[in-house]
């Protein structure tokens, strides 16, 4: 029988202990032993729940028993995670984890524990939600060398953008419903402004690429600035605009990576991607795209990737053979200004002729209502540097821009 | 060193030889130790191959050579390949195979001898190409109930009716284009009437739900009856006509399982999948919906998921403790005139009041051009038997019936 720990009994929490529970005889058999869940760690009280036998508010009384053998962490953020994760690994338990800022900052570390023990630290959950990424990634793809990921990784943000379009609702106004229905926090920072999808983003490609991504390098840019306007440029473009996560090998082996709103095709399998969906497309060197659609988010899909994990972990027991990392310095990254994009850019007060004898051939885009001394124009690629020189070169004297939005390939 | 045996050297095979060679540091990485491919049986000889050396033509050699652990079947068919997987895996071999036809017609068998032995039997290319959804499916979503399965499996149909759709051709015309292109064979059969569709769902629904679905109890149709007036009046629907597998558990907790071309609305994640591209849709009691998209076939996409596989092989050595169904008598496959489901019907020299005598409320359809004497419309859901005596009622006079085409809501 095989004891398990679950730290946090907070929506992924709660989710996992009803879903290893309702399907527990399945899970048993898959893998091929029995599962209890010999403690629930919370601070706080739940006098009225089935599992009210199990709460402790002690770790260490989790730490020191040796029956347990797979802890559940699934608090979030970094502290006590952090400490929580370590020492259980380092006790030779095996971890899984929802946590994706966990990983996304100790993730190298934490592996390199597991590693040294023998055991797991599996977090399937932490990316995608209830989406298959992690494991397929790793496993299914090792035939391939990974070209690029790129992934609409945040539901939150993914509903609003949706909310904008469909609804041509102002990201103020969109905000405010995605807050009703409990799809944003209060404080929706980490969110909008693209933290969220930095850090899973960041997994994927350390992932993908064998060595440590920590969030902290990577340019990241949120939707608060997207406008109504900028919408109705894109419909005309002929696409949708999404926050994309992408990550690209360089032609000098370097990785480009960048968290950005862009315009997608509408021949994308990302541009139909709408609400809190999730989907990440893997362009591998062998199977071309592959593209993982689903619930990025959410109670039950999250749960069960965690339990998913579980059961994996129980089977393998302490033959942890797979899923790492090294940690690194960050040299492979290439830098932001290196990076080359095509862009949509939107200006006030400038004319055709200054605009293209700056950034050479443009295609102007147009929408109905628009002020006649606004132009918004899609470049060729060009790398950031140059185009930031562009763009200050245009607005040098009474022209100002208005908005900028990369135009990705996917 | 894992020593392998590539049984086939046609396109699957030497696309194996290709990818694994060309990764073969990276894989060997992944795998814990050395790769090497020792012999590649065909009955053809390659003087210009690099691999020259390797090919011979007797099967005895790889069964009877004890240091060779995997063997790697990309022959397709029953005969010899039964037979040559068969020994494999009763001399203690793992086998890895792209052959949806042994795995549909043999799989209960072939993994109860591999569980036996204490070896693997893997095959994530016989379904889905080089998408990853035989692993994912059984390990990822493990900690679900698999409600539904549906997918868009087979590439060569799917093209088929994207030409018929986008470009308004008839469907010789488009299979024509299939065939000039390479995408159709010859003879077309096993592709356009369902067939390799069939198989790879009952491996899917197999899989899903635990026990052997045999392909020759599946009611299955083609895409050969569908005209340029369905495609018209699905425009009309919203949708897109598709070539579904799908597997529905029902309330009695039978399983519903059927191949037939499917009216799709335009807002579903399959109806967007155009072109030779294959995607799954799986439904799942705490996952939701998840969708695996990606290249169904061709040399790399099959060959990188062959050798994944491979790879796995190697590092789970004679430790095999998944992927399993049990052979079954078929009992818990439900009766397909039980299946219930909404249809489209176009319906000549009948009128409104008659359709609507028989059929209850329906929605109708309209396209260009249509004949005065021309109805379509869509029905209510109800079983496939009612469906059947209602046409029957209903063509009992003069009307006559020109088309019926279900409508899925996936």
């Amino acid at each position: 029988m095989a004891k398990i720990a679950v730290l946090g009994y907070g929506v992924v929490g709660s989710g996992t202990v009803e879903v290893l529970y309702k399907n527990k005889a399945n899970l048993e058999k898959k893998a091929g032993q029995e599962l209890e869940i010999k403690y629930i760690l919370d601070l706080r009280d739940f006098p009225d729940s089935p599992y009210k036998d199990k709460f402790i508010k002690d770790f260490d009384t989790i730490l020191n028993d040796p029956e347990v053998s797979v802890v559940v962490e699934v608090i979030g953020g970094i502290d006590p995670s952090y400490n929580y994760v370590k020492s259980s690994l380092l006790a030779g338990k095996s971890v899984v984890t929802s946590n994706k800022e966990l990983v996304a900052r100790k993730g190298a570390e934490l592996l390199a524990i597991a590693r040294e023990k023998g055991v797991n630290f599996f977090f399937e959950a932490s990316v995608g939600g209830g989406i298959p990424i992690i494991r397929p990634l790793h496993q299914c793809l090792s035939a391939n060398t990974i070209d690029e990921i790129a992934g609409i990784l945040n539901g939150t943000t993914n509903f609003i953008l949706t909310k904008m379009i469909r609804d041509n609702m102002s990201f103020d106004t969109a905000l405010k419903i995605a807050q009703e229905l409990g799809y944003a926090e209060r404080n929706p920072s980490a969110d909008v402004d693209g933290l969220d999808t930095c850090r899973k983003i960041c997994i994927l490609t350390s992932l993908a690429f064998g060595k440590h991504v920590y969030p902290d390098n990577i340019h990241t840019e949120g939707i608060t600035k997207i406008t109504p306007e900028d919408v109705a440029y894109c419909e005309n473009f002929g696409g949708s605009i999404k926050l994309i996560g992408w990550a690209a090998k360089q032609e000098d082996d370097k990785v480009a990576i960048m968290v950005c709103p862009a315009f997608i095709h509408e021949d994308s399998q990302l541009a139909g991607v709408n609400d809190v969906f999730n989907a990440i497309l893997v362009r591998g060197d062998s199977t071309g795209d592959v593209v993982f659609y689903g619930k990025g988010a959410g109670k039950l899909p999250t749960a069960s990737a965690v339990v998913a994990d579980i059961v994996i972990a129980v089977k393998m027991d302490k033959s942890s053979k797979s899923l790492y990392w090294e940690d690194s310095d960050q040299d492979f990254i290439e830098d932001t200004e290196n990076i080359t994009v095509a862009n949509y850019l939107r200006v006030l007060d400038s004319d055709k002729k200054k605009i293209e004898s700056i950034f050479g051939e443009v295609t102007y885009l147009t929408r109905k209502g628009a002020p006649e001394n606004e132009l918004a124009f899609i470049t060729e690629p060009m790398s950031e540097k140059q185009c930031a020189l562009n763009i200050k070169t245009l607005c040098d004297g009474s022209a100002s821009l208005l908005g900028r939005i990369r135009v990705l390939e996917y």
